[in-house]
């Protein structure tokens, strides 16, 4: 039996009570940890839950599930993932390999910042597609997300742009070495994320039809949704390029069209 | 100090051990009852918490919240929501006169259909925006959704609907009387949001640019979803018309452009 369990967005309490029961009780424990990453380590999970943990990275979920499938199949496995179980795409891979070798899952669900977003005031239901924002280099700098925002905005929705989050990247030599070597992990934060954007419109010109925004749209920036930490500020694009919201995980919002109860709400956070 | 405490979509269970905590050490717990509803009753909460609950209709949120507020200044208040705290705007509009009051707020996120809708093997970076669908009358029959649902297709998105829930809806005699009378509680079926949404295209006609879908469309109705009796089925809206999924909570959803993973994973749900 495999078990894929949200851990939500915050500290170690934030697992259910359903996902902590079966924490305690199964067979083996991993941890995913390349998509995400909760403001708990390792040694604090461990000991909340009284358990050893085995951390699942890239190399190990992309190429080695098979060793938790294997696993799974005659014993109870837990694979925890931070914030919802279908937050990233790997994960539903995982389950469809899972049914194949007929192994039982079940998922227990969480919060993901897909719906804790609406900490910021504005109603989930006024977002459109959400957008997630990669580190550029300096011969890879793609920027198609710039017209889904676009889209968004002239439909009046407000875009979620999730932020790019490096753990396990090899470095360049690397690939041409036959022993792996990493980069340090990174995590992309809302500075950044504004100082690209601010590049892109810069790069295209203000020529276009339907402009996604400008310098001066105003944007929320929030970083550790859901903790006791959490931070969120509401300002023009370029000002954001040098706000500090500090420790990971940060993402970005661009509104469209605002309610009067969303404006009220997020007053709040506007600095100037 | 006011506590806003996600539930989660499926039992008791459901709560994050942090919500849990609160709850047991709160002066006073409330548990919102109009938006949404928990397959588990006020009677086995009580029971899983040990607490005493007070049920907050749509009568004492929306007029009444001020009891609750008022209890907030000088004691611990929960108030308890099915899936996210901030699913419904009526609850960023309690956060917001709690602040003006000077009551410190709390909120613990949770699961919300709009990430677990992520079950159904559609990820959640392809969905636009969201619509509600809400029970027609003999005089009102609105239908503002169908160029939602048209606008997310053109672009490939996959569009959530969120089917209608009345609980204490008065009755059309008692808003003439004093004394209020209410309707039974009824929440939206997949078969009754897949006969209004043909009843749009059969009055709107064919020769609409984009249209949102056809009888034939491949749609997806879920259920109870993040609970032990979840279900999902996937087949032509024609054919959702008469699927019974049994009892609330249900959604629809109709997709946009699959990739490949997502076909792979819908399969499992296609009823011929």
């Amino acid at each position: 039996m495999l078990y894929l369990i949200g851990l939500g967005l915050g500290d170690v309490k934030d697992i259910t009570v359903k996902g902590l029961e079966i924490v305690k009780k199964v067979d083996r424990v991993y941890l995913e940890s390349y998509t995400s990453v909760l403001s708990a380590g390792k040694d604090e999970l461990e000991e909340f839950y009284g358990r050893h943990i085995i951390v699942a990275d890239r190399d190990l979920v992309e190429q080695g599930s098979d060793q938790i499938l294997l696993d799974a199949v005659d014993k109870d496995v837990a694979f925890l993932v931070v914030g919802d179980p279908f937050g990233a795409t790997t994960h539903a891979d995982i389950v469809l390999r899972a049914q194949s070798a007929n192994i039982k899952v079940e998922i227990v669900h969480n919060a993901s910042i897909i719906n804790a977003i609406a900490c910021c005031g504005l109603q989930l239901y006024s977002f459109g597609e959400a957008v997630s924002i990669p580190y550029w280099t300096d011969t890879w700098k793609p920027d198609s997300f710039y017209e889904k925002i676009a889209a968004n905005r002239k439909r009046g929705l407000h875009t979620l742009c999730l932020l790019d989050i490096q753990v396990k990247e090899p470095t360049p030599e690397s690939l041409t070495k036959k022993i792996k070597e990493y980069q340090p992990p990174r995590f992309m934060t809302v500075g950044e994320a504004a100082d690209q954007l601010l590049q892109i419109i810069n790069r295209r010109g203000a020529g276009e039809m339907h402009q996604a925004y400008t310098k001066d749209t105003l944007c929320l920036g929030v970083a550790r949704v859901g903790s006791a930490t959490q931070k969120i500020v509401a300002c023009p694009l370029q000002v954001m390029r040098n706000i500090d919201l500090g420790s990971p995980l940060h993402s970005l919002v661009i509104p469209g069209m605002m309610q009067i109860l969303e404006f009220a709400y997020i007053k709040q956070f506007i600095c100037k």
